[in-house]
Protein backbone atom coordinates (compact mmCIF):
# COMPACT_ATOMS: atom_id res chain seq x y z
CA UNK A 1 0.00 0.00 0.00
CA UNK A 2 0.97 3.61 -0.49
CA UNK A 3 1.10 5.72 2.55
CA UNK A 4 1.14 9.16 3.45
CA UNK A 5 2.30 10.22 7.42
CA UNK A 6 1.88 13.64 8.55
CA UNK A 7 3.52 14.25 12.57
CA UNK A 8 3.16 16.60 14.91
CA UNK A 9 5.68 15.59 17.65
CA UNK A 10 6.94 17.65 20.52
CA UNK A 11 10.30 18.80 19.82
CA UNK A 12 12.84 16.33 22.23
CA UNK A 13 11.16 13.52 19.87
CA UNK A 14 10.64 14.53 16.81
CA UNK A 15 13.81 14.02 15.35
CA UNK A 16 13.58 10.34 16.78
CA UNK A 17 10.64 10.04 14.73
CA UNK A 18 11.97 11.39 11.34
CA UNK A 19 15.22 8.95 12.30
CA UNK A 20 12.97 5.81 12.01
CA UNK A 21 10.20 7.17 9.34
CA UNK A 22 13.57 8.00 6.84
CA UNK A 23 14.47 4.61 7.47
CA UNK A 24 11.13 3.26 5.70
CA UNK A 25 9.58 6.06 3.44
CA UNK A 26 10.29 9.74 1.53
CA UNK A 27 10.44 12.65 2.94
CA UNK A 28 8.15 14.99 1.25
CA UNK A 29 8.05 18.15 3.39
CA UNK A 30 8.30 19.78 6.62
CA UNK A 31 6.41 16.77 8.53
CA UNK A 32 5.36 14.61 5.72
CA UNK A 33 6.95 11.32 5.03
CA UNK A 34 5.50 9.26 2.56
CA UNK A 35 5.87 5.73 0.47
CA UNK A 36 5.32 2.23 -0.66
CA UNK A 37 4.70 -0.53 2.22
CA UNK A 38 4.01 -3.93 2.33
CA UNK A 39 1.66 -4.95 4.76
CA UNK A 40 4.53 -6.17 7.32
CA UNK A 41 6.50 -3.04 6.46
CA UNK A 42 3.20 -0.60 7.65
CA UNK A 43 3.01 -3.18 10.86
CA UNK A 44 6.73 -2.65 11.39
CA UNK A 45 6.29 1.30 10.89
CA UNK A 46 3.09 1.87 13.46
CA UNK A 47 4.47 0.17 16.36
CA UNK A 48 7.85 1.33 15.53
CA UNK A 49 5.92 4.97 16.05
CA UNK A 50 3.97 3.79 19.00
CA UNK A 51 7.15 2.84 20.90
CA UNK A 52 9.00 6.36 20.03
CA UNK A 53 5.61 9.15 20.50
CA UNK A 54 4.03 10.05 23.81
CA UNK A 55 0.27 9.14 23.10
CA UNK A 56 -0.90 12.33 24.53
CA UNK A 57 1.28 14.39 23.54
CA UNK A 58 2.25 13.56 20.11
CA UNK A 59 0.24 13.22 16.97
CA UNK A 60 0.36 11.32 13.92
CA UNK A 61 -2.08 10.70 10.77
CA UNK A 62 -1.53 7.61 8.57
CA UNK A 63 -3.42 7.84 5.26
CA UNK A 64 -3.35 4.94 3.08
CA UNK A 65 -3.95 5.01 -0.16
CA UNK A 66 -5.24 1.87 -2.18
CA UNK A 67 -3.00 2.58 -5.30
CA UNK A 68 1.15 3.16 -5.57
CA UNK A 69 1.00 6.25 -6.99
CA UNK A 70 -1.46 8.96 -5.28
CA UNK A 71 -3.37 12.09 -7.42
CA UNK A 72 -1.17 14.93 -6.22
CA UNK A 73 -0.40 18.24 -6.76
CA UNK A 74 2.54 20.73 -5.75
CA UNK A 75 2.02 24.42 -5.52
CA UNK A 76 5.28 26.68 -5.15
CA UNK A 77 8.79 24.78 -4.21
CA UNK A 78 8.98 20.99 -4.27
CA UNK A 79 11.01 20.09 -1.59
CA UNK A 80 12.02 16.88 -1.98
CA UNK A 81 10.93 15.20 -5.41
CA UNK A 82 10.54 11.74 -5.01
CA UNK A 83 10.62 11.02 -8.69
CA UNK A 84 14.61 11.99 -8.51
CA UNK A 85 14.96 9.97 -5.50
CA UNK A 86 13.48 6.86 -6.83
CA UNK B 1 -13.53 14.52 -4.37
CA UNK B 2 -11.57 14.36 -0.95
CA UNK B 3 -8.47 16.41 -1.02
CA UNK B 4 -5.36 16.66 1.43
CA UNK B 5 -3.69 19.39 1.88
CA UNK B 6 -0.09 19.91 3.82
CA UNK B 7 1.82 23.09 3.30
CA UNK B 8 5.03 24.58 4.55
CA UNK B 9 4.79 28.18 4.44
CA UNK B 10 7.21 31.29 5.50
CA UNK B 11 5.96 32.41 9.01
CA UNK B 12 4.78 36.14 6.91
CA UNK B 13 1.88 34.51 5.07
CA UNK B 14 1.08 31.00 6.91
CA UNK B 15 -1.87 32.75 9.31
CA UNK B 16 -2.82 33.86 5.57
CA UNK B 17 -2.62 30.34 4.17
CA UNK B 18 -4.66 29.26 7.24
CA UNK B 19 -7.34 31.32 6.95
CA UNK B 20 -7.83 30.47 3.40
CA UNK B 21 -7.86 26.88 3.80
CA UNK B 22 -10.14 27.36 7.20
CA UNK B 23 -13.16 28.61 4.55
CA UNK B 24 -13.22 25.56 2.55
CA UNK B 25 -11.39 22.87 4.28
CA UNK B 26 -11.04 20.94 8.07
CA UNK B 27 -7.94 21.75 9.87
CA UNK B 28 -6.73 18.16 11.06
CA UNK B 29 -3.00 18.75 12.45
CA UNK B 30 -0.51 21.37 12.59
CA UNK B 31 -0.19 22.25 8.79
CA UNK B 32 -3.06 19.77 7.43
CA UNK B 33 -6.31 20.33 6.14
CA UNK B 34 -8.47 17.90 4.41
CA UNK B 35 -12.06 17.32 3.60
CA UNK B 36 -14.51 17.01 0.49
CA UNK B 37 -14.63 19.71 -2.43
CA UNK B 38 -16.46 19.88 -5.62
CA UNK B 39 -14.38 20.68 -8.62
CA UNK B 40 -15.38 24.04 -8.94
CA UNK B 41 -14.68 24.71 -5.10
CA UNK B 42 -11.28 22.51 -6.04
CA UNK B 43 -10.56 25.38 -8.32
CA UNK B 44 -10.79 28.15 -5.98
CA UNK B 45 -9.01 26.38 -3.66
CA UNK B 46 -5.97 26.10 -6.17
CA UNK B 47 -6.37 29.35 -7.32
CA UNK B 48 -7.03 31.18 -4.44
CA UNK B 49 -3.62 29.49 -2.71
CA UNK B 50 -1.68 30.54 -5.78
CA UNK B 51 -2.52 33.74 -5.17
CA UNK B 52 -1.13 33.81 -1.52
CA UNK B 53 1.63 31.91 -1.76
CA UNK B 54 5.26 32.60 -3.15
CA UNK B 55 6.21 30.34 -5.66
CA UNK B 56 9.98 30.23 -5.09
CA UNK B 57 9.88 30.15 -0.86
CA UNK B 58 6.50 28.12 -0.11
CA UNK B 59 5.35 24.60 -0.66
CA UNK B 60 1.85 23.17 -0.93
CA UNK B 61 1.28 19.54 -1.64
CA UNK B 62 -2.62 18.75 -2.75
CA UNK B 63 -3.53 14.88 -2.37
CA UNK B 64 -6.62 13.96 -3.77
CA UNK B 65 -8.58 10.95 -2.51
CA UNK B 66 -10.92 9.47 -4.96
CA UNK B 67 -13.19 8.72 -2.35
CA UNK B 68 -15.22 10.26 0.10
CA UNK B 69 -13.48 8.91 3.41
CA UNK B 70 -9.90 8.43 3.06
CA UNK B 71 -8.50 5.36 4.93
CA UNK B 72 -6.78 6.45 7.83
CA UNK B 73 -5.13 5.63 11.12
CA UNK B 74 -4.32 8.00 14.06
CA UNK B 75 -1.54 7.56 16.57
CA UNK B 76 -1.48 9.84 20.06
CA UNK B 77 -3.78 12.27 20.01
CA UNK B 78 -6.67 13.61 17.12
CA UNK B 79 -5.73 17.16 17.39
CA UNK B 80 -9.22 17.96 15.53
CA UNK B 81 -11.75 15.00 15.43
CA UNK B 82 -13.86 15.80 12.17
CA UNK B 83 -16.27 13.76 13.15
CA UNK B 84 -17.08 16.10 15.97
CA UNK B 85 -17.42 18.68 13.26
CA UNK B 86 -19.33 17.40 10.63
Amino acid sequence: MYVLIVYDIKVNRVNKVKAFLRQHLYWVQNSVFEGELSKSQYQKVNSGLKKIIKKDEDSIIIYKFPFDNPNKEILGIEKAPIDEIL
